[in-house]
């Protein structure tokens, strides 16, 4: 295998660790809190997870561990979308399992949950797990999206966890992956099984933290690329003096992706779906906040500029949900006679009978190119495929359309001319931050001292993160603290919260402090890439975000 | 000005300079070679280029130089495109005429060639100065595409020249703006005119080069960007192991981005245009030359993949050239009867009856976005914007149409799900790689010790890039040495001759001799971010062309 000069020099970086986690692993003590509840519905968690419900959140501190030198076989899962540092949360609980007895043994999942499930593994070996220290992506032992929901696949995932003599799993995921978690490890318990599960907190999309769980690891890292690519883009936007730039940033439920972008780079717009949905805009009215910074530039002679843009925006315009729902029905309904017509003209008219008055007439506002989107790419439910929606160019094709309208009524004079981008798969497995190398190397580390220490129904904690690694506070938070029941398709189930975009929470307040000033200034910044050698200040800051809200 | 962390610490960087630069400005002397030739055209170049035609190259060395201690005033343009180290030609350019003599002033044109007719400049000074050291972009004094051609624009930068009392204008900019720096000198010698001119060699595209020219600056920076974030796609792509991501990559006329990008990251495919126009490849080969590796990769169930595509490929098939000639005829003469017709149904029936039967042929097999595209989105001249063409999506919607059919024969049994994307403006303003920062300081040193010394009609040149900054040779080349006829918009023009892919050259035969293997085994490598700071072999290394051919 030939590798990149970077490659072989990230192999030799040393990962960081609280100091807790540093010193000889026989001294590695629990400090356990009160009972715990969850944050919501703690009469129905408590009859879901009759065995695992309300435990103590754990701490490590400097004592004895008499459990801590166990062999124990572990098994370790990826699942969802890649983070940066999931090879580093497998060498973390690696080197802690062989620390505590080298005859431990850690197993991979291969291809995400269905590896549990079908029993499909490999045994991690040193040389295994050197060639993946320090890197991105999940390549090591592959993810999937399986979820564990069925009877079978929780009687399948107990079979494995027999077969290999499991003392744990650990599942590597965002919300719904440690859900799962929680099923599981309480489905273990109910059938008397030794297995524990833990789980950790990833995703690039910075949707799963809470009081206890200050980031989902991955986030760091790809923010910091995205930023690289805006930041570049912004300079360029400033060099040349031509174009608007709208970049589209992953991140479908949240948009903590692109507030942190916009506090790194300031651009002059960027939009946040959670307000966007607050204060119930319509599409119109985020054309026209869009339209009001390329005016007032304009005035300045600047026709160029940079716009974010949340991947999952529409969905949180109230008038455009309504609209993709009233398409979904009247399409799934309607399927035979939708399909006999033959052309778009023919659709868009048995549509405007079919819609309701306000749907029918944003439908009829919408770019073509973006109306045809959601007429042609449905999928197998016939339902409009949202994540296909070219929301970049839809918003650059209405606000054209607004600047025509605004000079022909001489209330704008400038040029304006766009690029679309979409940046999401150049971040999710980038060679992680010196900070998630070292934070995903410590939830591993700290997975395998829950392990050893017999708990189960875990997520694995390091808190303080904005302080130097060694201050950083590990330890383990139960995962049903964390839950509440919501409505998923249908039913009530059981669920980790979402961390939405807190509207009263720090980094949003400090964006929308400073968002006006940017919108007519240009007040462009350029974090550059991502650097994992030289200054501190450049090498070894955490997210804004992070700063901002601890 | 807020500034990122990197920013700050970039300022602090000193560029590396050659040992013949780094000395004393009084020991730095002059060795000529022997009168030199145009590599073609040499009796009409020489009518051309009556005073400036056949200088000797010009070779820095140590001795003395009684002219550099001369107060000089000087005036730098940067022209076209952004390219990072822009900034730091200006550094060195301005740092040698302190060096040399504290009272000589350089002036920025503002916005490109046009601040030199229009005379609008910014005097550079210390603090300016130090606010763009080692940064991309061109913001510093803007650039511009203007090309001085007219009597009227010659007239007036010389009238500029004057006002300005200038010893010097340095051309930083491509091949195009190089020659427009070897017609300006010969204007102002043919005028009497004491102003010297000086070129720079720039271009990411990477196609201003030669026997004297080893690179253009920006290109090394440029790919470094583009392949972090190939690679990082790539190391998706091998974790999510369900998707082929069509990369596009900048570069309309030569494919140097593309190859470097494939010798950096080793995806399965990397079309290079210059070989798709010397083996006469038709559209359809092209994709089968992709749907070859799709279906072996399938055989191994490995259904995901990396393809780099550089922008331009469309205009060397040349049945694609010959379409597309033909629509912008047909188009022009007929544009009323065009444009009268409603629907694009319309309009391909109707070019049905008038294109060629090849290019008809061509044009019905084409994905209808594609084809909609041929015919939409027109220059102001009526021609078809080949820019705007989404090469990326018209290769993934042939080879989905042309799996379709294997399979139907039963030739293919997998999955085939594509992505696509586009790289350019994100690797346009990076911050310089050491390599550029270095490199793009010695060359704007390189062009002082040339104004100096009375030079006029030459390129900044410093070579021998492989090795340490300080076994660099600097000096300067003779621009009418790198020139020949070429047929232009109708007549035949002094040029410098673009460098192309060669198909006999190292880097092409490298890559050559290795795609087989790419294009079925995951051969993926990951040079992930630039670093400015750690170990030599990831911070300082030169491209891999660089460093095959030479």
């Amino acid at each position: 295998m030939e590798l990149s000069a970077l490659q072989k020099a990230r192999y030799a970086y040393n990962p960081k660790l609280p100091a807790s986690l540093s010193q000889p692993v026989d001294n590695i003590a629990l400090e356990f809190g009160d009972p715990t509840e969850s944050i919501a519905d703690q009469a129905e968690l408590k009859s879901l997870f009759k065995h695992s419900y309300g435990k103590p959140i754990v701490k490590f501190a400097s004592g004895s561990n008499d459990k801590i030198r166990r062999k124990l076989n572990v098994g370790v899962i990826l699942s969802g979308g890649q983070a940066p540092g999931g090879h580093n949360v497998i060498a973390g609980l690696y080197d802690g399992l062989k620390k505590g007895n080298k005859e431990s043994k850690l197993y991979g999942f291969l291809g995400g949950p269905s590896g549990l499930t079908d029993n499909k593994t490999v045994e991690i070996t040193d040389s295994m797990m050197d060639e993946y220290r320090n890197t991105g992506g999940f390549d090591m032992i592959g993810s999937g999206r399986t979820k564990i929901e069925t009877p079978e696949q929780f009687a399948a995932s107990l079979e494995t966890a027999k077969k290999l003599d499991l003392q744990a799993v650990v599942i590597i995921g965002g919300d719904d992956s440690n859900t799962n978690a929680a099923l599981l490890a309480e489905y273990f318990l109910d059938k008397g099984s030794p297995t524990q599960v833990i789980g950790c907190p990833k995703t690039i999309d910075g949707d799963l933290k809470n009081e206890h769980i200050e980031a989902s690891f991955g986030f760091d890292t790809a923010v910091k690329t995205y930023s690289e690519l805006i930041g570049n883009i912004e300079r360029d936007s400033n060099s040349a003096k031509k174009y608007w730039h709208f970049i589209k940033l992953m991140g479908r439920s949240a948009s903590h992706i692109a507030l942190e972008c916009a506090l790194q780079t300031q651009p002059n717009i960027c939009l946040i779906s959670e307000e966007v949905e607050a204060k119930k805009m319509s599409l119109g009215q985020v054309v026209d906040q869009i339209c009001d910074s390329v005016v007032q530039r304009a005035a300045k002679k600047q026709n160029y500029g940079v716009v974010l843009i949340p991947e999952g925006l529409v969905e949180f315009i109230p008038e455009m949900k309504k609209l993709i729902a009233e398409l979904n029905d009247i399409m799934a309904i309607n399927a035979d006679e939708f399909l006999a017509l033959p052309s778009f003209e023919d659709q868009s008219a048995w549509l405007g009978s079919k819609l309701s008055a306000e749907s029918s007439a944003l439908f009829a506002s919408l770019p073509q190119d973006i109306a045809k989107q959601l007429l042609m790419d449905r999928d197998p439910h016939g339902n409009v495929q949202v994540s296909r929606i070219e929301t970049e160019k839809l918003l650059i094709g209405m606000t054209e359309k607004k600047l025509a309208e605004l000079k022909k009524a001489g209330k704008y004079d400038g040029k304006f001319s766009a690029l679309g981008h979409f940046f999401g798969y150049e971040g999710r497995c980038a060679f992680p931050s010196n900070f998630d190398a070292d934070y995903c190397y410590s939830l591993g580390f700290s997975a395998f001292v829950l392990i050893a220490s017999g708990l189960t129904g875990y997520i694995s904690s390091v808190r303080n993160l904005v302080a130097p690694a060694d201050k950083w506070i590990a330890g383990g938070v139960p995962l049903t603290m964390m839950m509440n029941m919501e409505q998923r398709h249908g039913s009530k189930k059981p669920v980790i919260r979402k961390a939405l975009v807190e509207l009263e929470g720090k980094p949003f307040k400090t964006f929308a402090s400073k968002r006006g000033t940017w919108a007519v200034e240009t007040s462009f910044l350029f974090p550059g890439a991502i650097q994992y050698y030289g200054p501190a200040e450049v090498c070894d800051q955490p997210t804004k975000t992070l700063q901002l809200e601890h």
